[in-house]
């Protein structure tokens, strides 16, 4: 969770807004002409634009699953599905972002709902995009042809411009959350859209266990010789399925028993989903991780420069975003805003007796800045 | 200026708004129940976020320079440089964007004024940066120590969190453009500042011709042993000399008289400003160019995802800009949005005879589109 | 197999040696002054160093696995393990390479032998090596600490100088096949070696069933958070299981049989090792393969720059490599010199009658010519 | 000259070779046994083959240019160019290396001569080349179809596959060096080669002052917007001009006696040839560099894996290369092998009174051995 900044870094002192020139008749009239002529000064602008640090016009903010459910289900009887509309998803909208489906000022968080026997029509976007699941079975995700079943914690990351369609195969509706990068390439105006066809084949309505991406690239270390490499951005893996990830963080907790480490920190187990053909994030622009707090640990406070959405997968605990502390449990959403010291402590919640980990699924945009080389992280006891 | 898509590129079918379902009692409750659990539903937003095609929230528009000198003349008489306002710099507000001065939704562009004698006083921040002299000279901008004279033609660039100071060291006013990657850094809420010494000291108000910077990385295809690689990101040349910029243009158009290519198109040569440690864009957000159109060609109208602020620094002609057409010359700035088509032809203006090229500077926003493959162009006669 | 080289490549014609000035005795002088003067002229050495497409010194050779186990079983009685000689290892002695212990130009391939409870002391090299067990089981190598299990089938590499010792943990002597790149290093004088501990601590002869590599790395589309990025060469796993090979090549033979491609070419079945954090190859100069060919496939004859070393794993057919032929079965080895064309046929053996395929490890050099752009290789029926 | 091993580098004990089994009969039939096998054991190599560091095969050696060019004129009068022998060069063979024209055993070194109105006949091959003229001027290389002239001073790489032949337009012989990585790719086997035209076409005959490639790509910090990128390996730029050089030095020692650092050390300056289209090495395998040292200066003894050859561009001095140490002029050439500690001193020699720096042109390995992670450097006082 945290990279060195590339030199080391020194808390800015404030650019004190003191200096700002007193409003006589002529700035007045200087500043009609700047109006007349489309124009905006630094000098008035630069407290907001250029801050000794990231202030997130985004808050931090929780929403509880519950709520979500029930309006999702509520929607799953009024709304259809279909050409159009496209699909049954229902957005995070962060209060300060002004009421956009916003999450944060990149990230698109969703709740999606299909009715059994309900098929979402396929199309295809240059938004990056990927399917987590928190709880229930039965939907098929098609991508390019290709069946994916979606199970309690899988991870499902689909890269921009491949064309997908989701069918519910049960006789229960199913609920999920999608993350794209909408608010992102809103902002840089990067979006192409296009529908495709309206129904799925019959033998795209197969259920097989595994989608023909797991069965080519799911084999840790071995990359299949039929594959072009780099073809197209993002993983070709389609489905990371919970029991590896759920493995993964038991190998590495163990590891630390044994005295190994293989943690983050104390208690604290987290891998990264990462394309097998490049060793790097699973999506251009969306950076997912599984993160495991054993029942009685905390994590050390930390913030970045970036955005991250936290879905409780699991266990309860209580959870601190900036000056905000919520009770936390299964399928609870919340925001982590830029630059905003975040951490968790795994522990039994009030109707709860289990003695199990608080289990974290996070995405965030923290590629977008890495690649940008505008990343930063710091850990400490009193994050400022 | 055209990159092929990673696969060919078919235009979109429009996503029917006509399936929105009907709003009965029943789905207002649901809205009223998403509105108080700050939710938004894809169904309703889909057509704005999710278009067929880039449509830029930013339009065309052109602002001349004799408008913008005034009022930078203006503003030096009434409006002090000092800490606090940091910069007497007036920003381009593109009128799609809310009155922000935001130029294009991702770059800052704004016309600097430094009165005789005047000193900006140093700070650093993480926005990349550069300056562009349209006319001019005498100032000296002192970064991370090493004074760089500023000249007609010259282009800064000033990667982030590099110290940077400027001061008039003539008995004239002097005005340059400044580019910047504010609005992205707005968005993606990575900005950090510092404020620095308020005075240069001595040694860092000579005046030399070349920086320091030149003497290590001017010289075509070498690069100083003593240099560490890599260490920073931006290019490590701090300044791009107007003759040399003149003179590969020159070279081109000769190459493409002699029968040997080195044009873009017929009459149309191109250069693009590159870090000499590393061969890509000047700094990681912003792509400087440099197009000379011989008087009487006409480029070829194209479009691209992202956004282009274009500055003619001399000669005279008209520019398309999606149905904006406009006679330009010298110091005029204008903005292409995203998949906007674009066009420019050199030609003798009303009130000239010369018969000169005309010479547009651009910067852009590709190296972020490129950098998370989201990146794409089409060059056609009939653009759509 | 096959990548295509940068620009289409048409077969050169010959240089003509025809053209070698005539012997007088005024040349015959100025060759002895070049002997004198330690120099040699091109025009008489051209045509071995620079042909007209490689012709490798090293020959198609095969050996036999019972001749190397019979010989290593010999050594093993003969030649103990210890300080000095570092490792009971003897190496294929490519018959066109003067009698140097080397498989191709590039490649060392050697049987090791280790007898009950015996120690193969701990050292670190330069040079990047890997284990492959074509059969047996019970010795566990230990890597900088961490005891890593051998068994039929399973692939081990190790970058360089990273510690290791190997021990025999069972009552039965354990052979396998050490892959190196000892005579490139030697072409290039990379090398460095170092000795370690004589013996390992008691911890470092525990027998897991996974090594601690694994259980970090070995989760397919993850990387644990707890481990830094690039720190060395080459893969951090340091075991890749016999299963998951053996799965991912079934996988792809059932892929293609439902119509679904995944074959390199018909009935043919291949996987790449890679390094799971970078996607690349497990060596920064050995590629590592392993191939199927179903019973009653054949391979189409393929050719590239660099060498390679076959290991039959299982099943048994013929093997062309340029003008040799060979039926093989298990444990047989053999070289496939730089631009030698190469293809397999599965078959039963004489007195071999199971139904299944043909399984063949394969190493080769393929990343030394990549990254120095030096890699060509070309398919076609009749290999010129 | 100095790069880290990417971890702190501890001299290795060394592998001793007391510890190899007696010779009993017995292992003389086990040896035997091996031989018929075509097999060599490790423990009767690995002093030879893992030494504890590199221990080259090549010897430091001085080529004095006086010799060079006397043979080298005396093969003009006796060996005509033309196809078959393609070129009239003559190369180094370094003492250790068994007679092969080979400077080290990854580098040629030659000189090449051609008299007045000789063409030396088109070809290209995959060998990476360079040529480097330390006095004389009048030939022109033709390289694609584009003229470069050379002149006292330059360097003109030129990556594999490219056509080329070159001509001597003056009344004049002209000697200079050519540098290839033949030997490297005669260890891998990489090699294609193919003839050209015999004649250069009138227009290809021409003298212009610049070369075509000068003229899109020799503008600092620039590049052409016409050209591909990353289209073939190495670099576009097919002369680096010595007055560019010479400045890049000059400006280095300026800026250190203004007490502004840019030399590697006191008194020595130092440049790499890049290419201007990636930032990086020239060539896929060859690193060129230009060192100047100041009258009196020393260079600190620096010792690295890969090997290097000097030429003595202009000055005297003494240089030390292992145990030997030569006073040195103008077009001297003299190998460093792997490994080897090297520094030189310039001072006034025997016969010389002018108070000039020292300059040496280097071409080394360097890019071979990153590439592949085996590059090490130290430097020290007293080297091992």
């Amino acid at each position: 969770m945290t990279t060195s900044p590339d030199e080391p870094y020194a808390e800015p002192r404030a650019v004190a807004a003191a200096n700002r020139p007193e409003v006589t008749p002529d700035l007045e009239a200087l500043y009609r002409g700047f109006d007349r002529e489309l124009l905006v000064p630094l000098w008035t602008e630069i407290g907001d634009l250029m801050p000794i640090h990231p202030r997130s016009r985004a808050v931090p903010h929780l929403w509880r699953w519950h709520n979500l459910l029930r309006l999702a289900e509520r929607a799953g009887e009024l709304v259809p599905v279909g050409r159009g509309g496209e699909r049954r998803a229902i957005a995070l909208a962060n209060p300060g972002l002004a009421g956009r489906p916003f999450a944060t000022p990149t990230l698109w968080a969703a709740i999606q709902y299909l009715m059994p026997g309900e098929d979402a029509p396929e199309h295809r976007h240059t938004q990056h995009a990927f399917r987590f699941v928190v709880e229930g079975s039965g939907v098929w995700t098609v991508v390019g042809g290709d069946p994916v079943p979606m199970n309690r914690g899988d991870f499902l990351p689909q890269a921009g411009w491949n064309r997908h369609a989701h069918h519910n195969a049960t006789a229960a509706p199913m609920a999920w959350i999608d993350g794209l990068d909408i608010p992102f390439q809103y902002g840089v105006e990067s979006q192409f859209f296009e529908v495709g066809r309206d129904r799925l084949d019959p033998a795209e309505r197969t259920k097989p266990e595994r989608s023909r991406s797991e069965r080519l690239w799911g084999h840790a270390g071995l990359r299949p010789l039929s594959a072009p490499a780099g073809a197209a951005p993002g993983s070709p893996l389609l489905s990371y399925k919970w029991a590896v990830t759920d493995r993964a963080l038991d190998d590495q907790l163990a590891l630390e028993k044994e005295g190994h480490g293989g943690t983050v920190e104390p208690g604290h187990a987290a891998v990264r989903y990462v394309d097998p053909a490049g060793g790097g994030d699973v999506l251009p622009t969306i950076r997912a991780e599984f993160h495991r707090i054993v029942r009685g640990a905390q994590t050390a406070p930390s913030r970045e420069t970036g955005s991250s959405v936290y879905q409780v997968f699991d266990g309860s605990g209580t959870v601190t975003v900036g000056d905000r502390t919520w009770s936390v449990s299964r399928g609870d959403l919340f925001t982590v805003p830029s630059w905003t010291p975040f951490s968790a402590r795994s522990e039994a919640g009030a109707t709860d007796s289990d003695s199990g980990a608080l289990d974290l699924f996070r995405f965030g945009d923290a590629p977008i800045l890495e690649a940008l080389r505008l990343h930063r992280s710091t850990t400490d006891e009193d994050p400022r």
